[in-house]
């Protein structure tokens, strides 16, 4: 392969600029930081890997970092997502040109293949001179899943071992393609991860899957760096979860079916905020939600909300749109879809595409797949005559039949990003002596900072906050600045 | 114009029939009527001059007249509004193939000029035979605005003056256009319109606009048959206007602007029932919602539902959204926008564009107009730096942005539509001597088949209906089939 | 009996104060009506014979009535419904004393019998002096449920029939009372209320109730004198039905049972204006709601609202509490009560208390009453060891175990009546040759004075209304001023 | 003093047993613990000292701790909270009679006096024999507030110290009286308290402001026993603040004021769990909602959620209603209250009556206070001409103007209240080596028994719980069995 990192087609940097540019509207906290941080470039000597869905809003991101010292390069966390506009315009860069790119470099397209997608990911630590000084390659990580930071860890451990090992025959096709990938870079360079590793600061988590993965290498002994979970925000979990579902779930509804959602019933699996915000979007729409529950404590919650508690075994037959948002699998099964009124619409917010059995539906006897249009498509029983309707083929269409979450949430998730990076990069400094400084484990963000992510965002919307006074806050026992709350504390 | 009837390209025909397919399942009031009057077919011997936007929808709604006896010809209202693969999907028919149509002939595709506008709407009259025999023609119309009717009426006028008069300077361009088909027509044949005029039994009407028309000429004596006001059955009035705008108006927004709503300020004008449709929606997705309105009766209901009512001047400031809903005009002028936020967006669901100041706009001094994407553009203001985002250039966004109403509405509308169609060829006919006989005047459907329509709606969503016994009939006052409410009732 | 005015306790009057002095302040449209008719005095001459709850909000209409020029005398229109402490304090008025009562005749207290009730009721017809020269008496009526207008054409009927026929053994016990009371009356004077009715220029009616019974009474030519229905005014029956019960559905619920509305399923019997609000009220408290219906537009308006629509048989075994609001009878019947889930809530605030089967329940073999706290009982079912709690006895809950609709509702409800008797008093002045006066028949306000109380009550809620542009009321074929909908308008 | 237990008029009993009645079937927590324990008796040989409000809820607590073979003696936590028929009832037993009461020693009326209150307090460890013998007395406590803690620790530590100090100036008027009980009781027994410290084995807490006090006396090495903090179970906290404030907070406005609130602005102070619960019930009654906050985050969610979100300054001349929420203080000053609309609503439903300053109002010059009804008061302001209408003195309006959390609310306190009591119980008995045994520190309940809580009350509201199977628990990586989220999640 013979990309630089030109990869995109820079001729969409325009239309890629003007989508930015709406979504800098969009996202007053990175514009925020920007403007705080202008004159300390508290960035400045950072070198951030970065591996994140190269969309629109990540290039407000990327452009943030950059605006506050950091230089950077990107790839995708997904093979799908790329923006390709987006990746152009960042490449390019706000004042450069297609002749004379002057922005960061981007290894991300649409449909990337499994091996592009993992020498676009060894890409973003493939600095200049790298291989020669590893301390002049990145020194943090930003990541979306854990891709970027299993590359580091798994590259070492090959290198300390000496080799990398054969997939076995359960191994998944992907993980073929990494152990080839750190193949050929063993054979390059046999202590190229370790030096990465040992010049990476830290790395800043987005996702619950990522952060699971650096939970159980931590636990394991086997974290290298310091990882701030940032997925456990309050401003992450709380808003990207439910008011970004509560957008872009019917926006997907919608865009996919044109189906009038009053007056239906909508099954919602699960509770948790994704489900709130799902449900919410749902009755707002004049649908009667049905929610089903494993949890009690949600379930009860479900319930003293309005809606309908039952299992989905009894909810099949009675929904007209079913949307899992669980983070579990085989919520609805095959049997539940066979099942289902004519023409009822199945969908899935939740993670992975396994919460509906998509390959149990595909085995059933008979059933015959039609596309309505890209991402819809009707799945036909041989046997009952009857129909449904699936979104994105089981996977998130938020994503998949909408634009996913709309700037503003992203803004709360990417403002608590760069403030991690700050944090992260200024705490793990040499020489660096504070007390709160940051271990080899996995951190969340202090509350202050958690706070300071809402701060940012409330002006955009008009909201005027109060301030305590010194006696007030002294009857309270907190400081005026915050944080406000006990860690404990649920919002 | 050498056009036959054959004018979508046929080709189109599968992908229509999918989309029909799936909106007869979420169109249950034709449905219905098909099945119940499948032996009976009322409208055998009914040859319908229809003029109404060549959807998916109106497909479904052709179908069904055809389905019950009748003979059918068809133009769209608007100039934009067809769907090029419905129109092909109807002439094919669910039978025919290209080279053999066996379908409805259609004159209908998406963006005419004004010129093959008006031949299409002379076209419906055009029945094989109808010069020589107007008995052979059409003798119905269904009509959206109004637009078939005054076609017959003022041809039958310059028909019974011998002349079609000039186009003076004050006209529109539209009627220039008008007065020449009906110059051509009058020369063709000098008595056309008037024998079509003659056959005409009645017509019915989808729209406010179309009824206005009708009213007008009915009280000026002008009237040539009767006329039924299908736009004030309450399952259309109440039901279209609110429940359409609740599905729409979102997902306008969501596909224009992929702005999240929540937190938002939303500046609705006007709270009548599309105003309570999009009140709802938004505040559904999180927005706060501010009311304007002039009728202090609909005022005092948006703050007993709980919005803040002010005046545009004052709301001006506040809003991030701006709708419309008022169907009067200038309700945003420009200077209103030139004071607006930064990047406020600004769209109409109401009637006409000039709900907005759309021409005021272009000639402020300096403004700048950039397509962000069709449909959506941004105009800058030079003086203050700031710029906001027009959805549909100020036309109805839930239709530009969007695909308008959803089918479960239009069914309600629709299914008014085709019982109107059965009630006035009915009784029309000769020799039919009930005391029901319409007049040549505006009539609304007698409130037992508004009733209809709405039962026929009830199963498909699941409700069940309970029947009144005899005794609690006589209780009320009322017959145990209806109608339940005196005419005055609100709903 | 010896009554004179003075019937109420006047040491009550000063608590009375109070609370009238607060339900001014949330009656706007009333005080502006004192305001803007201040100098001109409207009433001025009018003497009206009142017959209307004489509760503390009635206290406020009958002085606005007197601020405006009229002398008033007052009963109530219910046997249970007065207020003593408002009855007082009319009587004493603002200014007078227990020893020297300077305010207005009122004939009503709490619990009355109902000799009592129908002597009251003739005791604002007797004015001094009238006996001799009619023209002394009332000339004026306001009535709520038709009592006082039936006096006095069931009177003047039997004096030109010389007698008063005996009660029939299936008559109803009031009703041989109302003979007794007239028969009375002949023996004392035999053209009273011959002369009383000749005085009268016309009556305002607050309820359907008595709209019916004048209806009645205009289409079989029985009606003495113009009506006006001020029940159908789009701010009576459109406020005070959806409006009140949402606010005093709960409170009655919440009063008389304590019971957490949250997670329960509510059972609402009609989807009616009070049907709505109290499917809303409900819902805001977290209920999950279900509603029966029998129209089928009022269904279809349910379920687009996301209610689930079923069957009280059906219902029945679900539901926690379950409230009628139809106007109807047997919509519980004692079957439905004994299948209920125990301690199942049942209460009405619909019309009548047949609306809920309580004879039937009584008559279930082996049932026990057990009274909780007064208004509310324990029934208890000896088959099945349940029972269930009923409120008010089947009567209205609102009323019973609250306080009825607040005052800010009946300000708009009193406003119509302020505006209805100086309408029709004015229109109806000897000499008047306006076209707009009033024949003897049953009439609804004009729109313009709808929407006038509708504008009486914005400033209070701060709602600032827009005015139209001359230009803008020409575009849509309105005045500036109003009426600004046609009248079939449905709101 | 010489009361004995028979404290409460016992006639009243059986008033209190009806509602008891009612409240053990809105009470399915505490129902299913007395059934589910029925055979084990985990409580036979624990003595519970208990002081918490003593009410109808309450009496059925108490009922199911001696149900599950507990010993239990009771005082109110609040010298007004007593419903005195719940005490007489729960004296007297189920079974017992006025002459033989044979249930709990409860020693709380309604409005006790300072020495009275703390007498009471003293008595629930004044079991028969403890002063000889201290392992004969209380071994465990159930507290609300941590008044019955605070004198067990304060009593010992005075003993330590062989005297009780004098009351300063500046200590509140009730530590006088605590100081003089523990005097009193030195000299009877100088080791009393020392000796009940030693038997008790731990104490269930129920409120904020008890576990604060616990977790100090934590820090700061002074704790006697472990402590569970049932206050920050989530079904708990995040139940009892929202769903009983979303029910109690309207209930106490419409009892005490009758004002409609559709339609009013109302201004929330604070939008924590009870600020959710006021806003939400406020906007479901048709309040327009603004809300003030100090914390960010919340703020966020506030405007997120629809509300407009500005500072008290600036709210002050807009509200018709405001309610504070938030457990500060002089978050309403008078200077708020003298710049508020004639006739505003203030209540406070947070925690101390400090929220609003009751004190600086009275201190206003020329201020005057008029009683309206109890617990209404309209305060004059003699500058303004205006009047203000303030809730139960500024006190908890929810208790005073109406009666505080619902059963169904309380039964979810109350049993994780039950199950801390035999979780606490059993792990600290002699001889216990369960590794999960309790330290002397302050410990929240496991978050399976949280889910247990929750679990024990969806059958009440019909809601049906889906069960996890063996492979979906796997592939989530919890057990079938619970707990399912991890520690720090927020719901």
């Amino acid at each position: 392969m013979s990309f630089d990192f030109r990869i995109a087609d820079l001729s969409l940097h325009e239309a890629g600029r003007h989508q930015i540019r709406l979504a800098e509207h969009e996202m007053p906290g990175l514009m925020a930081l920007r403007e705080e941080y202008a004159a300390e470039q508290p960035l400045a000597g950072a070198r951030i890997a970065g591996s994140l869905h190269m969309t629109v809003q990540t290039a407000v991101l990327i452009e943030t970092l950059t605006a506050l010292g950091a230089e950077v390069r990107w790839a995708s966390c997904n093979i799908f997502s790329t923006q390709d506009e987006a990746a152009a315009a960042v490449v390019v860069g706000p004042h450069g040109t297609v002749e004379d790119p002057q922005g960061v470099p981007v290894f991300a397209w649409k449909n990337e293949t499994l091996e592009e997608y993992w020498w676009a990911a060894s890409q973003i630590f493939a600095w200049p001179g790298v291989d020669s000084d590893a301390s002049a390659g990145a020194n943090m990580i930003l990541d979306d899943g854990g891709d970027a930071t299993m590359l580091v860890h798994q590259g070492a451990a090959f290198e300390a071992a000496g080799a990398v090992p054969s997939a076995t025959e359960d191994d998944p096709e992907e993980y073929r393609v990494v152990l080839e990938t750190l193949r050929a870079s063993l054979a390059e360079n046999p202590s190229r991860y370790t030096g990465v590793s040992q010049a990476i600061r830290g790395v800043t988590e987005e996702t619950t899957t990522g952060v699971t993965r650096l939970s159980q290498m931590a636990r394991d002994g086997e974290l290298l760096f310091p990882a701030i979970n940032v997925n456990d925000s309050v401003t992450k979990s709380k808003f990207d979860n439910k008011y970004g579902i509560r957008h872009s779930l019917p926006d997907g509804i919608m865009r996919a079916t044109d189906v009038l959602l009053g007056g239906k019933v909508a099954v919602v699996a699960g509770y948790g905020d994704v489900g709130k915000g799902a449900a919410e979007a749902l009755r707002g729409q004049g649908s009667r939600v049905i929610v089903t529950e494993i949890d009690p404590i949600n379930a009860l919650q479900a319930a003293m909300d309005g809606f309908q508690v039952i299992r989905m075994d009894d909810a099949v037959s009675q929904g007209d749109v079913f949307i899992t948002t669980t983070g579990g699998k085989s919520i609805i099964t095959a049997e539940h879809m066979r099942a289902m009124k004519d023409k009822a619409i199945v969908g899935n917010v939740g993670h992975f595409d396994n919460e509906i059995d998509m390959a149990g539906l595909a085995q059933l006897p008979g059933v015959e797949k039609v596309e309505i249009k890209p991402q819809v498509h009707e799945w036909r029983f041989a046997d009952t005559g009857r129909s449904i309707i699936v979104l994105s083929e089981g996977r998130l269409l938020n994503l998949g039949n909408a634009t996913g979450h709309p700037s503003f949430v992203m803004s709360s998730s990417f403002a608590n990003q760069t403030i991690a990076q700050i944090e992260l990069f200024r705490k793990t400094a040499p020489g660096y002596t504070g007390e709160d400084g940051y271990t080899t484990d996995v951190h969340v963000l202090p509350k202050v900072l958690d706070e300071k992510v809402a701060r940012l965002h409330l002006g955009a919307l008009g909201a005027e906050l109060t301030e305590l006074t010194k006696e007030q806050a002294e009857y309270l026992g907190v400081d005026v600045a915050g944080p406000y709350k006990p860690e404990h504390y649920r919002y």
